[in-house]
């Protein structure tokens, strides 16, 4: 029987025996940013949750997707209500969430799929494609928006994968998450090297669907760079893109169903381009002067055709915070504040550094961005600290879960734009957050890091820490976000670099896209899913 | 007053005062292969041209277009009669082509493509967008198809370039040619590295439009991956993508608009990623054992991330006619002809392998590329011979000229695949070219090349010179083409890896799409082509 995942958290991130206790350093870092921390809020036991009342599934859905892989449980219906955005997590954590779907259908062969959508939009069932539940732009809000019923289409159970060693290409099952994907590939000697911070929970099919870029894509690529050729099931029938390392005959589909955010149809499998193992990696921190030098330095590395697998610069506050947080097993907090003293300076910019390839290759090319970031004023921090990031490097949201639980705000948000615009995008973004924060009346931390650099630009992260305030912690952060997401559009930036749209960007898609870019997605949709029961509300604006 | 080009033969390809008569070793190949080569046919002088009577634009059109930029003149018509394909220099040579535009409308403002085109919308008249016209696949064929009337729309006004040279981005109108785009990005240092064969003629719009790939793209990347951001005039109103290196919000439009071949609007501009002008280039000449052998080193290079700017592996066929054909200023045919000795075997496939960049990466690239092509069983024929096959790369129309003056078929396709199909696509459509031409009962030439390569598979580009046969040229070569096309298929490679769909290959479609992915084209169409104006029959099959 194809069982939904109950490994995790219901409430939110992750492995529920893993340890999410604030650090003693981490208090001291917000008391000095004058953000109070409450005790730790218990979260409500799962048997208290009350779930809206669930409308049943017509009969003739449950039927094409075979009744064992439908639940109508309260946990699999809980588990299934959110993604895990601030808004998700709140939701979650009230006891009280205002959307659950009304069942959840694991499907356990892509064979399956046409039959179930075709059964959905005949029934009016409106359908949530569910992959790892890690959206945190609300890609997978179980929203009715007017539809009789509405099932979260859980894809654990698609987890397929097909080797073509000669081509250096393999055919992914959708639910495959990060490391299953990668033991899987890792047997035969390959790696797909994408590794986003939601790595270990997060699918094949959701890193295509939302375009997600990892934290070495500098070095293996972003994931829409890795697909080769993709599948879409739609309510209107099956998509399928040539198998083929290009071709020129006409707009690109797979860049149609690439970040299709679950608003075309479903993605059952993809073909991604894999590489052999790396037989060495290197990691390390450097620290730069600022973070206008740490950025010049990954600029002139991007324009070189030069970029390390892994290039991060985090601004002061970042690096502080790093630093400050990491406690006793923390990133070369010694060396830090040796270099400090040393420089007569009060901060610096954290970069870590990493290579992975032939020993050769790691050695050559180790020797090289040494000079350059020498040369860009940057000293050495030492490998000891790149691999501390290097194991931390999945653990940021357990460490957002430790905040939650003391009552603050905690979320991310990013951007991206043309170097030109780098410095003027981060300036003006960080100074609406900041202003923002100021005006609602609440002590907040607002860092950020560059982490995806090219030729012509480069990322931005804020995280931003912050009291609730008086109107309570969603209100206060649908503000700053609102705030960020105005400066980003002024300043020529993308509402998203690697999250998507969901339905938290889409309000201001237009500013994005355009009315017609819109009306240009809506035709796609319209002739994809003529009776709109693709997540609705997610991606494309409902229509009038 | 903005005038469409005439600086180039009408009747074909390049510039008139550029001598192209058949070399007597070319001649001596030709009778090898059994190849009867006539006499020279004159071309018919341009004032014996009968061209098909032009039907009036309405006055409304020719006051959006700005009526100095109309122009109905029977030298505007002619030259923008067709593109370079077989089929249409063909029906150019013959004195009567069947098809010309009523009038050539050569736009000086991309302000005015609006007005322009809800006119031509509003009044019935079909638009052909027309770059250089160096489309081998029927682009820019001038069909009516059940409009009152037609027009050319020559882009050849929109010449601006604005280049950002921090962020390492330029924007250049769509009617640059290639060597201008050049030039003028060399007067700051920049290179944009596109080098297709067409490059001397070609616009940047026609490069974006069909999804180009030049010779140094194993360097410089394919045009589609230089686009940065685009812009989409089109009948319904103006799309334009953001200028950011990436986004994660939903489908790529950039993607949509690129490849779009003129059926969805008009490209004015394109924000391109360009690059610092190489301080060094090294060409040479490698000759591999044979074909697989040289496939597999490249193989190697691409999935060992160590491909060269320019990696090109002829197959015997073309090996012998490119070094027979080359003359007394020819590539090496004296170190072939010793090495052949040498081992005693009857054949070779030349390989071209071009490094550009620094000086000192160029040296260290060759001294690592040198080892993997001796393991692999190469040896060099040396940088003279790399430089006359440079010195030749744009040369190959001019000599198509001077075999099409002899009355011979010839015309190229080409496709890619995955490498574990590599090897069977190549022998089963060249034995499908061999069979056609058995079955014609003409003798002709099948020669081969790959020379765009990736980590997961590789193009293959076929030339084929042959006898007209009984019924004539084009029955032959549309024969020919079919077999080709329908081998390509069931071998699934692409219809096209670099020369886009058209007209000609818009038959086999379905094919590579499928059905569904015919009608998503086409919903978009619909929506930014209401009255379906733009390019019809291009691309997307004529609704019903």
């Amino acid at each position: 029987m194809a069982d939904p995942r109950r490994d995790t958290r219901w409430w939110g991130w992750g492995d529920p025996s893993e340890t999410t206790v604030l650090s003693a350093g981490a208090e001291n870092l917000l008391a000095e940013a004058g953000i109070e921390v409450a005790a730790v809020r218990p979260v409500p036991s799962m048997e208290t949750i009350r779930l809206p009342e669930a409308n049943p599934v017509p009969d003739a859905v449950a039927g094409a997707a075979g009744s064992r892989n439908v639940s109508v449980l309260d946990e699999d219906r809980l588990r299934h209500s959110g993604g895990q955005s601030y808004a998700d997590l709140t939701e979650r954590r009230s006891g009280v969430p205002g959307l659950a779907p009304d069942a959840v259908v694991t499907i356990d062969s892509a064979s399956r799929l046409l039959p179930l959508l075709e059964s959905c939009a005949k029934n009016g069932v409106a359908v949530i494609p569910f992959g790892g539940g890690t959206s945190v732009v609300g890609g997978v809000v179980p929203e009715r928006n007017g539809f009789d019923s509405v099932i979260s289409l859980d894809m654990a159970g698609l987890r397929s994968a097909e080797l073509d060693p000669t081509s250096m290409t393999a055919r992914l099952g959708a639910g495959l998450r990060g490391p299953e994907a990668e033991a899987l590939l890792a047997r035969a000697g390959f790696t797909l090297g994408h590794f986003p911070q939601s790595f270990e929970y997060a699918t094949i099919g959701g890193f295509a669907a939302t375009r997600s870029a990892g934290q070495a894509s500098s070095g293996y690529g972003r994931f829409d760079s890795l697909v080769s050729s993709i599948r879409l099931v739609a309510p209107a029938g099956e998509l399928s893109t040539l198998e083929t390392p290009h071709s020129a005959i006409g707009p690109s589909l797979r860049e149609l169903v690439v970040g299709s955010e679950g608003a075309f149809g479903v993605i059952p499998d993809v073909d991604v381009r894999i590489r052999p193992l790396p037989e060495a990696k290197r990691y390390e921190a450097w620290l730069a002067e600022d973070f206008e030098a740490g950025n010049q330095i990954v600029r002139g590395l991007a324009q070189r055709d030069r970029l390390p697998t892994i290039a991060r610069v985090s601004d002061p506050e970042e690096t502080a915070v790093s630093l400050g947080m990491s406690g006793p097993s923390g990133i070369a907090g010694d060396a830090f504040r040796r270099y400090l003293k040393l420089r007569g300076k009060s901060s610096g910019s954290l970069m870590i550094i990493g290579l992975e390839g032939t020993s050769a290759r790691v050695r050559d090319d180790r020797r090289e961005l040494a000079r350059s970031l020498r040369a860009g004023g940057a000293i050495p921090l030492g490998q000891s600290a790149g691999r501390s990031w290097s194991k931390a490097r999945f653990h940021g949201p357990y460490l957002r879960e430790a905040l939650l639980d003391r009552g603050l705000v905690v979320d991310t948000l990013e951007t991206a734009q043309q170097w030109s615009r780098h410095r003027g995008l981060y300036e003006s973004v960080r100074a609406a957050i900041r202003s923002e924060l100021d005006s609602l009346g609440v002590a907040g931390v607002v860092m950020c890091h560059l982490s995806h650099a090219y030729p012509d630009g480069a990322s931005l992260y804020f995280t931003v820490i912050a009291s609730p305030g008086s109107d309570g912690g969603l209100a206060c952060w649908k503000r700053i976000k609102g705030a960020a997401s105005r400066a980003i559009q002024a300043g020529g930036g993308t509402l998203s670099h690697h999250h998507a749209t969901g339905r938290d960007h889409q309000p201001y898609l237009e500013g994005e896209i355009g009315a017609l870019g819109i009306d240009t997605l809506r035709a796609v949709k319209e002739r994809l899913d003529p009776t709109g029961i693709m997540n609705p509300g997610c991606l494309i604006p409902l229509s009038a």
